[in-house]
């Protein structure tokens, strides 16, 4: 990796959630090139451990590291809980996170200091809001409650009935009887239900896009480096998925909106012998 | 791998949802030992490509070996739909799978020659039960629809809410409509919602847990191959994952109801260099 401004920002999602972090950063930095890696070989994280969502992560990062790229976004929300130490004891660059950069957003625009943080099991169970916030503002009160079943919905693309109305009264009412005035979409395909969301919450409510809080934080990284791209040549934006490259157009165009994809370069990663271990000469290299 | 008696059947699936399948093998074969592995640091398969559900199952299969399984039961329904092909060639005992199993026990069943199929989107997409139903039972009628939100809703043990009930009621609709007579529950983790489907499809049609219905098959094959377990000594099985290990317990209890589990044993699949190839120097590398 380099510090070199025209090199590109790595950017790095369990699967295609993350390209609405492109599309934010492609809004407020349209200079800056993206090499993105979607790992939709192994999606999602949000049901993984502590332990696999981080080998995933570094995985991910030294494939972006053959780019060159001059800082790392890690825009899982899953990642950003559980693998962000992992990453930057290993990174040569600066790595920004969906989580830190939600969650400033989210000190600066609460009001009441009760804050909402929605996400996948893992995001939410791993309390990495509650940390951030704590540092940030202390005194905040947190209010969390895991949605898996919003990803779902969101893949069946079920964005405007009547059923995801129903789950997510369900899901936000801890939120609602705490009276949160600002919500954070740990979830990179959140904010494609933030109309229920917003219904749901009422008005005044604030929800914070962690794509836009990340965009945010990256530019600021990258003035504060002197590493921001010039203005002369457009930004080069390319994708990599390691399954299902042929349905990645179809798809992207959910996440990337009005931002042109021509496709994804598929990344094979089949070269793994973990099978063929001697597990039956010796018993104590599966630990339960 | 051998064709030994006392050996164990090896039994795979995507993660925890085939221990339903080790379930029915204990009921109906209560003699026979299991060696299990659940792919839980990759689950799901039924979003994932037809190549990559096969590497991942040759994978999974190449485990198995190592423990000298006298069979191998694919209890995954996307692994059974789209990579038994890819098993039989490489595999060096018999090969059962799900989907197969439980369109045999469908065909049977059906007493007005229309069955409908539920399953992930890849199971119902690759049309693996239709072509199996053509062969076994021609001029069947077919009715399938994916149900991608039952498996987080049995995840998140919402298996009998009004939500649920309206998600199953919009998922049935066609097979209701086409009058079918018999549903194959084509995932390892509907059965945990057969009281919902059953209600919503109404009394009189038959529902095909592929679980039962492979215990059936794998019965059958050990007497004709000459290889059942004798009754003398306790069947013994075993488990592995390659993630969640110490959640293993808690959950497979949801699926293995009252036989028990003491635990699994962590696999490690940490030792892939995907990411080190030289992406930047061979663009050729990575292909759409």
């Amino acid at each position: 990796m380099t510090k070199d401004a025209a090199a590109s920002l790595g950017v790095f999602d369990s699967g295609l959630g993350g390209l609405t972090v492109v599309r934010a950063l492609a809004r407020s930095l349209p200079h800056e090139g993206v090499t993105y890696f979607g790992d939709t070989a192994r999606v999602p994280y949000g049901n993984k451990s502590a332990r696999t969502v981080s080998r995933l992560s570094l995985e991910a990062m030294r494939f972006l590291e053959h780019f060159g790229v001059k800082a790392l976004v890690v825009a899982c929300n899953s990642a950003s809980a559980l693998a962000m130490d992992a990453l930057r004891r290993e990174a040569a660059v600066p790595v920004v996170g969906v989580v830190e950069a939600g969650a400033e957003a989210a000190a600066a625009a609460t009001r009441n200091g009760t804050v909402g943080v929605i996400g996948p099991r893992a995001t939410v169970g791993s309390g990495c809001y509650d940390r951030e916030l704590a540092r940030l503002r202390p005194g905040t009160t947190v209010v969390s409650n895991p949605c898996p079943l919003f990803v779902p919905l969101v893949e069946e693309g079920w964005t405007d009935e009547a059923v995801t109305r129903s789950v997510a009264e369900r899901y936000l009412e801890p939120l609602r009887v705490a009276g949160v005035d600002t919500v954070i979409l740990g979830c990179t395909h959140y904010p494609l239900l933030a109309d229920v969301i917003g219904e749901v919450m009422g008005e005044g409510v604030r929800l914070i896009d962690s794509g836009e809080a990340v965009a945010a934080t990256v530019g600021a990284l990258l003035e504060r480096e002197g590493i921001a791209a010039g203005g002369s040549a457009p930004a080069v934006r390319r994708y990599f998925v390691s399954d299902q490259a042929d349905r990645f157009s179809a798809e992207a165009r959910r996440f990337l909106g009005d931002l042109a994809a021509d496709g994804a370069r598929a990344v094979d990663q089949s070269d793994l012998p973990w099978y063929d271990r001697p597990w039956l000469d010796d018993p104590t290299k599966g630990q339960a």
